[in-house]
């Protein structure tokens, strides 16, 4: 018998108009739509219909100053996602959650009623948020620092965890006839108390069906990475060559055993925006088509954002500034992002406009143009190579992206041997392969039983 | 021509099993799905088929210390919301949010995308909170004092206006050939800077269906009242009696035009507990039956609670120990409701035991048992008599209580020719009979427009 071929997740990065930043140029696309839930539908059955472990949904607290170029993020997750959950049977359904504008009891509370919605179906991508745009929606100062917001993260992942735990799974007695509806003594409090939050418990919400949401996390930095080891179960990622892509796999895995996980419990999920054609030519030139309709000005500000430093002043078609760049230390908001972008521009000697071209497809993570025999192909060798567990998969331009990959990718896929042909799992985390959420070390308290 | 009678409106107050408080004991309850979707999606479609102006689901950050002998209160309302959305067309959907234990970016948010998820149907329940079963999972002095916490509704308000209101109609472009997705001089930041919150702006979704959520208030004390008059477009509340309803009813809508607003801008639904018999021999026998399976030990604690006064150590059939209660004043949680419930003590000379009873089937609101006939004569007197603009319906237990509300109570009304035989609107705003919200002052702020 052939020895089974390892297997890649597929999520879905569901992003209005799709991942290029020109995309809502695009002829097929339908930007107005950015804000109907039927589009999202529609795409969510999609990938459903491509048998995805899942769909995800980023997020930011605020309204991005390029909104003359470029097109709606969509609607809130929680809502959008609760709906989604409605309109499909499978998939499972990503939230992006930041831990440093957000009330660990809501967020909490939030994820196991889309987790009973759904069906068993939620997860949680953990961020710390990447700026002001945010921020100075919530406080006058502006970004948290990058240590403090991860420790604020640590913390309001132990309360969550807490919540979550603090239901034994046969608390609820309810009989009619004795008139008891629960065992309070199976309900715990967490009597948290730390350094960010306080926070009594118990939830109210009984214990949803996957115990936690799928834990998924994307921060790139040391402490970002760190924090991954801990608690994620899966990791995305955005990696601009195999080889980085390697190197980050491998940095990961070897964090976990320090935590006493094994390799197998964290999926790495890099992203990946893959220009479709039939043909090679037809998909470089869908791709150059792309690259015509983006625009300096968004651009510029794109990357000034990302390095920390104005670049408008600069020749387009020059080199960056290392010089004057401030050092990664210094970056308070993406500090992963930067460093691959820094990296990626030396070593294939880029100017400042290829460094925007480059990265426009998909913000540096790895894109490619090609047939479908040959994306599958990429993605088989970054399967097999160890730069990848599976992929999260953002289509340039939507919804044609998202259509031309599961017509025409998937079979490629599934005959490669390398990719399911039916659900098996019924919750999320079945999806990705494991039965039980990762153990988080408790809060301190949890002694006394709730009591009337 | 006869001249058309005033027109009641419906609401839906969903809440788990029903709102007697022993519901979730009575034979055709199933508490067992009181955080099933899909027993909702059938309560909600049933509303509908009733043609409801709306339904309501209450919210509260906190598990209840008498678990042990009461129903779960079910669902997470924003996203039991955007899942309700999705299994119907017409009815409106009115959640809670407290202005206290919330960030106004996120619940401004979070009702825009309900709102565009939901065609326009979105509501908001606006509550101050009301006990330490909230607080105490926020923080650690518990629940902020009762008039702090309407100066923080009342800025909270400002700043979802504000925010609501920052985007022109017009300000997405959407020109693909040109390039240009938005008018950046149409979305202002409200750069809002308050005793309690610092908020940038703009939001991140465009102008929702509605402007604004309909704007839903139920605090029944001096401030709560005020505050309704300022801002609520319907009103919620607890009236025992027809009495008390039209007292209440005169008050409010004398407050209007101190706001520059007209009587008819604000609808009054006080709460109605109705139980359904085929006869009022067969209503009187289910009133028992549920009486029967109340639970002495919720009820002591529920009335100690709201009094303010633990009431275990006094003889059950003796009357209230006025002298030992605190006044009103000291009251931090619900100054209206204990009010209310020491008049109807007072008023009807009710032991403890009582009032435990009295006020079991929905916590005080007005509650009757009869016949479908004599059901619709009671809200007909009502509102003709100027205590009521409609009802929050309470069915006693669910989903019995509903259906035949809808199949028997709903032609009764038709018949009298004070309730739609179809829905006209489509907006919840519209099926309330208003075009546009309040106007509610702006914040300080809101000149510069933003800038990448
Ligand atoms: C695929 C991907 C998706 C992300 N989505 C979000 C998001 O929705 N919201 C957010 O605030 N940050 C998002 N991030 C950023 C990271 O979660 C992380 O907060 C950020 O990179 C800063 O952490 P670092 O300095 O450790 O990299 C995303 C990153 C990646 C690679
Ligand atoms: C029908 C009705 C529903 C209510 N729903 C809620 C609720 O869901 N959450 C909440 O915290 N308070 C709720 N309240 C309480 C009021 O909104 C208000 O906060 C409370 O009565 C305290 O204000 P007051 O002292 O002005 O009455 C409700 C009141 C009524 C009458």
């Amino acid at each position: 018998m052939e020895r089974a071929r390892k297997q890649l997740h597929l999520n879905l990065f569901l992003l209005s108009t799709g991942h290029h930043e020109a995309s809502w140029r695009h002829p097929g696309s339908a930007p107005e739509r950015a804000v109907d839930v039927h589009y999202y539908v529609k795409l969510a059955r999609t990938a459903e219909r491509g048998l995805f472990d899942s769909l995800f949904l980023s997020d930011a607290y605020g309204l991005p100053p390029t909104i003359k170029y470029k097109v709606l993020h969509g609607l809130e997750p929680f809502t959008l996602l609760s709906a989604l959950a409605m309109a499909t049977e499978r998939i499972g359904l990503i939230g992006t959650a930041s831990t440093t504008f957000n009330e660990p009891y809501h967020i909490a509370r939030k994820f196991a009623s889309l987790d009973l919605i759904s069906g068993g179906r939620a997860g949680w991508n953990i961020v710390t948020s990447t700026g002001n745009t945010t921020a100075l929606n919530f406080r006058e100062e502006g970004l948290p620092e990058h240590s403090e917001r991860y420790r604020r993260a640590e913390e309001f992942l132990q309360v969550a965890t807490g919540l979550w735990d603090g239901w034994e799974r046969d608390a609820l007695v309810i009989d009619k006839d004795s008139g008891v509806y629960a065992d309070p003594d199976k309900i715990r409090p967490i009597l948290h108390k730390g350094a960010y939050y306080t926070v009594r418990g118990p939830l109210n919400l009984p214990p949803m069906p996957q115990r936690y949401p799928l834990l998924v996390q994307a921060g790139a930095s040391e402490t970002g990475k760190a924090f991954a080891a801990l608690a994620a179960e899966a990791v995305f990622t955005a990696q601009h060559s195999l080889e980085a892509g390697k190197a980050f796999y491998a940095d990961l895995k070897a964090r976990l055993p320090r935590h006493g996980r094994a390799p197998e419990e964290v999926s790495i999920l890099p992203g990946f925006c893959p220009i479709i054609g039939d043909t090679a030519a037809e998909a470089r030139d869908k791709e150059q088509a792309l690259h015509e309709l983006t625009q300096t000005e968004y651009g510029l500000y794109r990357l000034s954002n990302l390095l920390g430093l104005d670049l408008s002043t600069y020749p387009l078609d020059g080199p960056l500034p290392y010089a004057e760049l401030p050092e990664t230390a210094q970056i308070n908001s993406q500090k992963g992002r930067q460093q691959m972008f820094l990296d990626m521009a030396r070593s294939e000697g880029l100017s400042i406009r290829q460094l925007m071209m480059r990265t426009a497809s998909s913000r540096g993570h790895f894109s490619m143009a090609g047939t479908p025999g040959q994306i599958a192909d990429a993605m088989a060798q970054w399967l097999e190579e160890g730069a990848a567990d599976g992929f999260n998969l953002m289509p340039p331009y939507l919804p044609e992206g998202l259509d031309d990959f599961v017509d025409k990718v998937v079979p490629e896929l599934q005959a490669r041997g390398i990719y399911r042909t039916a659900y098996s799992g019924r919750t999320l985390r079945e999806h990705y392969g494991r039965t039980a959420p990762p153990r988080i070390a408790a809060p301190a308290a949890a002694q006394a039983p709730l009591r009337a």
